[in-house]
């Protein structure tokens, strides 16, 4: 067994997901706000399985031959034809155990449809609500990881920098990390780690601004907590489930 | 007249560039180590024009046609067939005064030729070399700012998000920044500004280790040290002059 550690880089933007190995790895798409915390409360909270899909239309379509819930947003509100929105506060175990939800997103449903295309056959979302079982997973799995942000319409957006930042901060050790966009996030995030929420706000993140604009303050601070569903979801088939 | 403040973006990646409005906007062509660090060192030292040009054949064809000096480095080596290499120390005023420097390099002045073809209007070119004298002039000009960095092969880098962060950190107050590239940008600079060099080489940067492979660690520093050039390079007609 090589001693040599995997590697590890961060695509910023889905706009450079192409200058990165994606075949040999374990690709974590991720988008804070919302859709792979919504994900992964989902699963948390009894999901049978969660749909990804690029459009509006596809998720409509898809939701009626499944009998599935939908779910996405268009500017801020749910998408006309859909059912739910974006929010992890809309899937309580109450509502959402067993069933299927068939989720469209603007930035992080099209990523992972992006790395899918560009030939990944490792696929996991991640989240801070479930960051410790990603980084358990990509410590435990020792392949090369791309930590990959779904940013804001291919601009680089600071909830996703910190994200990746965070989990370099926990996983650091166990890999070779010779990737300035990754030392950035990870200096990123430890200037952020005192309070993320302040952080955001402090830095008026163009997210933050837009969720605010709709009172959604509260999501924007569960979706920057940790672990509060503890699940890996793993990309499978066109379905992400419970690993 | 408006009160309303002129937009500043920051594009960390040549790849990332389409996303920002470029035609109306003054566009700083960032390559720090170490094409636009060496660009405003010879017009400083009073070289009479430096010519940007994509590949070594178009440099030595220009530089037989104009008689110039060529220069341009691949893989850390003064490319074949030209003259001279990317190092500032090159060109002491002893040697290039009155003269022309075709110059192509990976990176700057290939996202300088992308600008342009993007419909850039104004391009200059920025530096810690020349750094006031870019501060002065967006200040002055009152017009909308991209901060463009050359990166590496469009992989994000530390050096020219570190310079666009330090430009922010001077015009901030001037510009309305609602961009979040901009912000990691800056807080990434105030995180190293009490010692940049000693931060690239503690974050291990790539651009770091490749140059200070070839023992160029005292080309580092130079590029980093502030306005050791104070000139402002402007792109007209195909070439970069004092303005």
């Amino acid at each position: 067994m090589s001693n040599k550690k995997p590697v590890l880089y961060t695509s910023l933007s889905p706009a450079l997901l192409k200058l990165y190995e994606i075949k040999q790895s374990i690709v974590v798409i991720i988008d804070v706000l919302r859709a792979t915390s919504t994900i992964a409360t989902a699963l948390s909270n009894g999901a049978k399985e969660v749909i990804p899909v690029d459009s509006v239309d596809e998720c409509i379509r898809i939701g009626k031959q499944m009998r599935a819930i939908t779910a996405g947003e268009r500017d801020g509100k749910v998408a006309e034809g859909l059912q739910y929105g974006n929010s992890p506060f809309e899937y309580p175990a109450s509502f959402i155990e067993n069933k299927t939800l068939v989720l469209t997103t603007t930035n992080g449903t099209k990523l992972l449809h992006m790395a899918l295309t560009n030939g990944a056959n490792e696929i996991i979302t991640g989240s801070f609500a479930n960051i410790d079982a990603v980084c358990e997973y990509l410590i435990k799995s020792g392949k090369p990881v791309l930590l990959a942000c779904a940013a804001w319409k291919d601009r680089v957006n600071i909830e996703d920098t910190l994200f990746a930042g965070a989990v370099i901060n926990k996983i650091e050790s166990y890999f070779e990390i010779d990737c300035d966009a990754s030392k950035i996030a990870h200096r990123t995030y430890q200037d952020a780690s005192a309070d993320l929420y302040e952080y955001m706000k402090k830095q008026n993140a163009t997210h933050f601004q837009r969720l605010s604009k709709f009172g959604l303050e509260k999501d924007i601070k569960h979706c920057l907590t940790n672990n509060t569903a503890p699940v890996l979801p793993i990309y499978k088939e066109g379905k992400l489930t419970k690993g």
